[in-house]
This record gives structure tokens, sequence and C-alpha cells, in this order.
């Protein structure tokens, strides 16, 4: 009774007139509002503090001893605090899921998802960051002031090209892992598809052609991490069509994607580029006329990553391709990040890594595609997000990768 | 076994050659050191994330309606995140415990345990922000950026005078909560023992003369509350005694300290300003000699709160005081902040009060010392840190105080 009267979460569900149905009085008829009802994540102490013994080791005057040992030991933060346990989700709420700009307050059911994703499916304590502020180096220089109390940094759902410069800027200044999950996470998964597609259908990457449509985040780190997977070769597409070298429209990110992508030297539209091509890859939002699909290359794969509605929809999809994945869980063969965040930051972290490098992501995708290697078919080219090998294996590869690259700090 | 190979933290134990006496191999024999090992605190998902159907509603797509009604009514986020329930425990290191100026990593222990502390006692959740940075407005600049995430924001450890700057400045840029425990959690417990040690020994607050020894964080905002209790006088002294506006040496906090403390015009050393005073509150670290103790009225109270070693040790104290207090957990009368901060930011964030004023925090040292009114004695002038009465008796007063003062959202 007496917590119950202290804590304000109690609070908020007494006040809140749930009923038995878990819909609130006033509140828009729907479930999910119903769930998020005092938020999602809660802090607890890992250690006792019954009595004033347990208060004086956890507080004063014992903790003097840890803390005058780290200002005499600095590596020590690492084995005798949560800091390498503990991963910042940052955000400033500038491309939120597909809303847009919403501001840092409204991101933060998302935030806190991201948090509870990470504790649940990797083991890794996260805490939600919704900055106020939306300049690039104040951004990066208020993550670089809060850098000591956290083994790694989530950048989640800031806007291009600001991502790039932030995550690039970031990586310089400071020495725990720099992780922009909307760019990196989603390349690693989309190529860990793209290898048990190729598998299954006994075509290595190098003999495929794909055609990214989308050129912010997503599409960027999903041509950088096909390139260095060695693909044959990887167009992406903008609004504007081909990002190729004679656009006079680019943005510095756009003429270094053009200056390693494209080797056809294609110009023109998305459909156009899409003749003939292996593999499309959706990450734009828009829609591709079917007319398009089926100029595609016999036994193409089509990832149609948009949510909720993928650029080509999977029904019309399996017409014309050998293998199909959306962004949804109501299809098969989910492109979901959350195959990839938990895993590489808990890898990452047991390690201590110093930075999260290619070599570590392109684990991340052998290992994640590794899980269903003996299992594959047409619709399991990547494990459920519920799949229990996934984390571990994951982890281990990432830990690994980070060793092998001399990144590790144990 | 899943969870455990993905758990950094499990890594860290099974790495560590703990033995069953909880030593590790190669670390300092003290319990502290064990206890600390991957440090005090987790997160955890107080929503289930168990298959599809719960990650729809805890994230996409599901999340995206409570991002939007945010959006649209911005005061939604205290009802559907975790704001409204979590506090950022916020140091830049400067000013840890006696050890000093120790610097951001070294100090997150200290903040870890604030942060448990404020779960245990108040029910409420709390994250540790070590900042790398010193300078007074960029410590705010980059709390104001914070602000969105959390319901309020606990300054802890920072030195003096920039302290006060900062927790000022900030009350000025943001709407939630901003208190610096070391001042005003001292404060809150030390006027709680004063009330109760006077209606034990049947005096008003009017009638006595205190004198503090210590000018920073903890002696001014004792000078504060008592003043504002209605305390007779108050002298503050600090290494060169008396705080008086005769002085040219004084910072600008000390200057406001002598226009509103000193009522009798005492000037000279702490020792003089015993000379006949009812009440020492000792804050300040150094010794007082046995001779000015002798020196105080009949009948005084003797406060002496520096920690491990207490300004004048309480055998000492007891030959010459009616009451004596220490910030020890050994002695009786422990003047501990854990009695204070968790009820207030309970109370606060309960009401999601947009700050914490003198009223809300002179209805915490009332409702503090009413926990214990009917059983006071010498030796328990104020309550255990384990008196399970104590944080709801606080945030119940606290949050009224918010209500009638007119700084409550709900």
């Amino acid at each position: 009774m007496a917590a119950e009267m202290v804590n304000p979460r109690s609070d908020n569900a007494s006040d809140s007139g749930e009923g038995a149905d878990g819909v609130t009085d006033g509140e828009p008829f729907d479930p999910a509002f119903a769930l998020h009802r005092g938020g999602k994540m809660a802090v607890q102490a890992t250690v006792p503090v019954r009595d004033r013994d347990d208060l004086s080791l956890a507080y004063t005057p014992g903790v003097a001893k840890v803390c005058s040992a780290i200002a005499e030991q600095p590596e020590l933060v690492h084995d005798y605090t949560w800091k390498s346990q503990v991963v910042a989700v940052v955000t400033d709420g500038s491309a939120v899921l597909g809303l847009g700009d919403i501001g840092p307050e409204a991101s933060l059911p998302v935030m806190e998802g991201k948090a509870i994703l990470f504790k649940q499916f990797g083991g890794v304590d996260a805490v939600p960051i919704a900055l106020d502020c939306r300049d690039v180096d104040e951004i990066v220089e208020t993550v670089v002031r809060l850098a000591p109390s956290f083994g790694g940094v989530n950048l989640e759902d800031i806007s291009a090209p600001r991502c790039f410069e932030i995550e690039r800027k970031l990586q310089e200044r400071v020495d725990i892992p720099i992780f922009h999950d909307d760019q990196h996470g989603t390349a690693v998964v989309t190529l860990a598809a793209l290898r048990n597609a190729a598998k299954l259908t006994d075509r290595a990457l190098g003999q495929l052609r794909a055609v990214i449509s989308g050129a912010g985040a997503a599409g960027v780190a999903i041509a950088r991490i096909l390139t260095e997977a060695g693909i044959g070769d990887v167009a992406v597409c903008d609004r504007k069509g081909v990002v190729s070298p004679d656009r006079e429209d680019l943005t510095d990110v756009k003429r270094e994607l053009a200056g390693f992508t494209n080797k056809a030297g294609l110009t023109g539209s998305l459909e156009a580029a899409m003749d003939g091509a292996d593999v499309f890859i959706g990450v734009s939002g828009g829609t591709v006329p079917e007319e398009a699909v089926a100029k595609m290359a016999p036994g193409a794969f089509i990832f149609a990553m948009a949510n909720p509605n993928p650029e080509i929809h999977p029904e019309v999809a399996h017409q014309h391709a050998a293998v199909v994945a959306t962004g949804r869980s109501d299809f098969p063969n989910q492109i979901n990040n959350v195959l990839a965040f938990p895993g590489i930051f808990a890898g990452a972290l047991q390690v201590r890594a110093s930075r999260i490098t290619e070599g570590m992501k392109l684990a991340a995708a052998e290992a994640l595609a590794s899980v269903v290697a003996d299992e594959l078919s047409a619709d399991k080219v990547i494990p459920s997000p519920f799949d229990e090998r996934v984390a571990p294996a994951v982890t281990a590869a990432v830990a690994a990768a980070a060793r092998a690259e001399g990144v590790a700090r144990r």
C-alpha cells in the first residue's frame, strides 16, 4: 500500500478509469493507447537496498571507494557501472516512422519501444533521449557531453541528410559505438535476406544487379553495404530517377553515392532502371507500377519495405519474382531491424568496442543469414524476429569481428 | 540460455571470476566492488513483447497512433510515455561526495546509487546522466535539450557556486522541476529535524539562533529554508568566518546570503558565532574545537553532518547538547537526503508540477517531521530512511503544496 501511494505509475492507473477491456474513458478506442498508458518501461535496481548495510555499500560511504578507483583507473567504469550495458536511443524527432517531423516529445513512444526491444531481444539496457535541438553541431555536441554515461548511442529517426553528418562527426568525437539504425540496421537485415535469396536460387551476389528506390538514410546505407558485400551492380533512385554523376542536383551524400554505385551508367527513371534488374529494394514509400515489375529479370528478388504500404504489393510481386520480402509482419520474410540492432549492440558492448565497423556490420548480416541457412525457402530467407537463435548469433559474430578488426577493448 | 548468451551483464559475471565470497580475483578486497560489478541498475519493459501482436502495439505500426496523438496534443506525452515517471540525475562530476572533482565517469556509481534510491524509496524511475562539460551555460543548454525526455531533473554533486547559477538558469528555461539535491534535499531534512528538536524541547523556531558551518550548496540552502521557516536568526560561516555585509571577499551568492541572514550582525570566527548559539549545523567537513561547543546555549542542538567525520563527534556533542544529529547511519538521527528527494519528486511528478517551489520544500519538511511527531525523543527527531511512512507522507504533502501554489498541471 505504501509503495502504491508513492508510485506515480500506480496513481496514473487508478486515475485513468480503465475498464476491464483496457479502454480508457475519453481516450481513443484503440488498444495501442491503453497499452501505452504510463509508458512502456521502468528502471529497476539490480542490487538490494533493504537496510542500512545495503545502503552503505550501494551508496555512501561504500560507493566512494568505487568512485575513487574509477578516478584512478578510468577503464574500470566499464566494470563497476552500467555504462557498458546501456545504450542511449537518441533522436530529434525529425523523421519519425512515416510521420515525419513530429518533434521530440511525440517521438518518445517510438524511442521507448526501441528501448524495450533492445532489452527484450538483446539483453541491452537502453534509455530514450529525445533532444530539443535540430542543428547538426548542437546535436553532436550534446551527444558528446552525454557519452560518459553510455556504452553506445543508437541514433534514431533523424532526417537525412543531417543523419549522415551527425553520425560521421560523432564517430570522430567519441570512443563508443555510434550507430544510426535507420541506415545500418536496415542495411544489415537487407543484406542478410539478399544473401539467402541468392543462395536459395544458386546465384552469387556478384551476378546480381540491384535497384534501390529511395536515397534517404536506408537507401544510402543499403547501397554501401551491398557494394562492400560484392554486389554486381547497384543503382539508387530518388524522386528524380537514378543517382548518377551527370546530375547537378545532388547533395554531398548523393554525389558520393554516384561515385561508387551504378557501374552500368544508368540514367533516367526508376522504372527504366528496373528493366532487367535482378533485385528491387524499396525504401521510399512510393508505388511502383506493375509494368516496371514485369520487366525485371527472371527469378528476381523484390524487397518492398515501405510501411504500411509496400512499394509493390506482395501479391503482385509474387507474380514476377522468385523471392518477395516486405517490412510487414503479416507477410513472410519481414525485413525488421529488430533482427539486427539488439545483437549488434550486445556484441559491441560485450567486447567494449570503440566503434561499429563495416566489418562488424557485414559479420552481423552473415550471422543473421546463417540462422536459417539450413531451412531456406522462398518464404524464409530471413528469420522471424522471435527466432531465439538470432540475437546470440549476431552478438557472437559482431563481438568476434570487433576483435578481429582491433576495435575491441577486451 | 539464449537470453544469457546475449546479456552483457551475464557475460560480465561469468568473466569476473567471482568466488563464493563475492570477491573477484584481482579486484580490491572490499565488498563494495563485488556489489558494483556490472552496475547497480537495469531497464525493464513494463509491457509484453512476446509475439507479433505485442510488437505491433508496442512498436510499429501501433505506436504511430500514439505519436500522432501527442503531436496533436502535446500534454498527452505525460499519459502515454514514461516522461512523467522518470527523472534525470545530472552531474558534471565536479563535487562528488567528499572526493571533489573526479569527473563524469568516476561519478557514475554515485548517480546510479541515487537512481536506485529514487526507485526504491519513491517509486520514481531515474537515469544517471554524467556530463562531459563544465561551463555553466553548456550544462544549462545540454539539460534544456534533454528536457523533453524527462519529468524532472535532479542536479547532483555540481560544485558551488556554479550549482546555484545552473539551477536558476534551468528553472527559467524549462517547465519541469529542477532540484539540486545537495542544496534542497539537505535543507528539507535539516529543517524537519530542527522542527522536531524544537518541538521536543518546547521551543519555537523563532526563539532559536543558529550557526551554519559551511557556505557551499548545502549551507546556503539551509540558511534559506530556515529563514523561510521563521528561524530567530541564522549566521553562516565559511573558512574566513561569519558571512557578513562588511566582508569584501564575498561571491554573489554569499553577498545575497549576507543580506538575509545574521540579523545579530556578527562578525569574526565560527567559534565566536557559536558562543550562546542554540543550533549548530555543520556542512563543512572541518572540525570544531570542544571549547566552542561548550559555549553554546543550554539545551543546544548539534547537527554535525560532515561525512565520514562529523565536525563535532557525537560523543562530544552529547556532553553539551540536548539533541545531536549526524550524517552517519551508525548514530541516531541520521540527516539523510534519501528522506526527502524520492518523495519530493514523486509528489511533483504525480501532479506534473512545472517546478518545485519553496512552499513544496517547506511542506516536505513538515510532512517528514510529522512522521515521528508522536514518538519524539532526543534520539529520534527524524525518521529512519527505512521508515515506510516517509515517502508517502512527503509525496502527498508535496503534491498538495504544488496544487495550492498553482504549479500543478493536474
